[in-house]
């Protein structure tokens, strides 16, 4: 029947609708001191003592950008809705939102060896269970093809099975790298998300092996 | 005719973005003092002092979550919409907005006991308030089946009236022993959302009779 | 043709989710003194103490949230769009975005009596902006029927048409009012939006003449 | 077939979000310092002090405006996504949600002169990158039309193209003259944002050659 529509279409729009804000809330971290009237010729100094921020900021905004591509992409293949599918997003959701704060905790710690230390633990635990989150709700929808449309093929789901096994596994190593050294932990972390979105990489081309696999199941009626 | 159109999709598209945003400004109260530099390697102290933020945090965080899948829900019943019904959605909406405010108020007054009594009796007061705008708004588009589709069966009209009658009587109660004793107040609160998110649970069920409750009328043009 | 699909299906989208950040934005305003470790026991004094900044609040909130329905409602009637249309709701939007500014002056500074008249003069003044831009929208939209549905009624038309040359009338006395008395125009303009709230008044129900004024053209394609 | 789906439309969904969200916390800048208690009757001269707060406001959400009303064109002749797509798309979203930082830096520093150009440099320098990552998009997409819809004829292609060549350049000069007229820079700025805005101008016309320009492809489904 092809007039069937998008089940997920509401769950979607209020996930696209957290994403963009939990993004755009982490400029609100980009702050400089009101130094202006104080001293009078400091801008350009001042700007580059905060170049740990900037680093903090732009590591948030790629993980959670390229979080809601992979977010995007499973929702091409997942047809149907659960009140589980519905919780375990809105878990999922609940650690997008949270990302402003263990990143502003970051940019503001980046001094002392041991914050920087606590720091990195907090920032790569949060998206550990970020990860985790991911891992979770892909299990359900795809175990014995759930919520799966009818139209995907294997080979997507086991493509999509195993990355969202390596990527919890992935930030468990820069968390547990944190404890040892922090501003190398994030470096991992930074690394994973540009990684993640180069389209030629291995694990980015499993994310879209060709065109036809964003075109053939998403933005249609998904039967 | 099966190409009528959702008559809702711009109030839910609405509710979903001031859900989304309520829910994503709530963190902009997780900070810590700016003590790096004061008092470096106090990092972790810190953070382990602000427990009970994050417990207010947790609860706003998933008490509006809960009431997310319950106004996706009750508009999967909805079909039709009149001006009443958007003022309605309107002043819920002015509830979900507020939620920031009473879990600030709470998160910063966890010291003095008075005080602690105060921010649960406003914070529960709030919820009170939330509930039965809930209460109402589905009183209203259910009497006679006024604005639902036709497809929804009386059963689900029934098991949607008794969860909405309960509701405010359940906050209510936290309201009144937030008069006694403010954290119990808060932990009622919290048990309550956990229980309206566990999918096994009678009163979640009801929320969600079977995967069909959901598939059947949502997301698909209503009628 | 009855796959005619919703041109102005993003221009609404993006509005609502202005409609939605701004309403939201405005409980960033509604903000406690950190108190709590200076003066514990004083919560209730202080929230009481705030009065005068909640009336801010909900003036505003429903003000935008009334405007929202208007948009709603003009929207369900237009169904082309150009560049002008698009530029004069970008205008709109200006406006509706700034409106946590003058609320947030208005709610700080209702001590001194001059302050207070300043305060409400600039209030008033950027709601008659507003209520302009609405009335050049309509004005834009429905000269010649330019831009509406083939469905639309002249009845229609005219009733909407009258609303939006009454709107920044209103508007232009509060802003008069405000320079004689600031108060009293706050006082007027929250009266204005709970006026226009009401189902049954006659401005509000030629915003809505019957339930079929609401369901006939919009959310449908609207041809 | 005619009953084919946006491909684009969650890309395009999450695009409004962080185009209103960008626009919307601008506003957050506009903040009055809280002197009502301290020097009462002082607010009209506190208002008119922050003049130039308010142009760096306004030239910031006019620039936005115009660039969510290009995207929201380009989309419209945009069928297809690919993971490249998306990836650019990103970017360009980074752009937009960034603004409001170089907007606070450039509205808290217009005392010193030296400041007032690293902060326009800043400004300029940041919105060239924005109109490089617009540029990218555009050429990715229309080369040999590899993501276009059929029915978008060769003159409009050509349009485009011209109009994103020409956009970074005029920024490059805005951005050149930062270097030695901070303020002037800014004058570029704006008014480079109200020129795209007026319907009438040549390179406003290219954005919408007719009204048949917008309404044709866009909104529809778009094959």
């Amino acid at each position: 029947m092809d007039t069937e529509f998008n089940e997920t279409a509401r769950v979607e729009a209020f996930s696209d609708a957290v994403f963009a804000i939990a993004m755009t809330l982490l400029v609100l971290e980009l702050r400089i001191p009101h130094q202006g009237e104080d001293q009078p010729g400091t801008l350009l100094q001042t700007l580059m003592d905060q170049r740990s921020m900037y680093v903090a900021f732009l590591t948030s905004f790629l993980s959670i950008g390229i979080m809601w591509i992979k977010h995007h992409k499973l929702f091409t293949l997942i047809q149907h809705r659960t009140h589980t599918l519905i919780l375990l997003n809105l878990l999922l959701m609940l650690g997008v939102t949270v990302v402003p704060f263990p990143t502003a905790v970051l940019a503001q710690n980046l001094r002392d060896p041991l914050d920087v230390k606590i720091a990195a633990i907090f920032y790569n635990g949060w998206f550990t269970f970020i990860a985790i989150m991911f891992n979770a709700l892909w299990r359900y929808a795809s175990s014995g093809r759930r919520l799966l449309a009818k139209t995907v093929d294997e080979r997507a789901i086991r493509a999509q099975t195993r990355q969202f096994t390596l990527l919890p596994i992935f930030y468990l190593i820069a968390f547990a790298v944190a404890w040892v050294d922090g501003p190398l932990s994030i470096a991992i972390s930074l690394s994973l998300a540009l990684f993640l979105a180069v389209p030629g990489s291995r694990f980015g081309s499993s994310l879209n092996p060709a065109r036809d696999g964003w075109s053939r199941s998403a933005g249609q009626p998904k039967s």
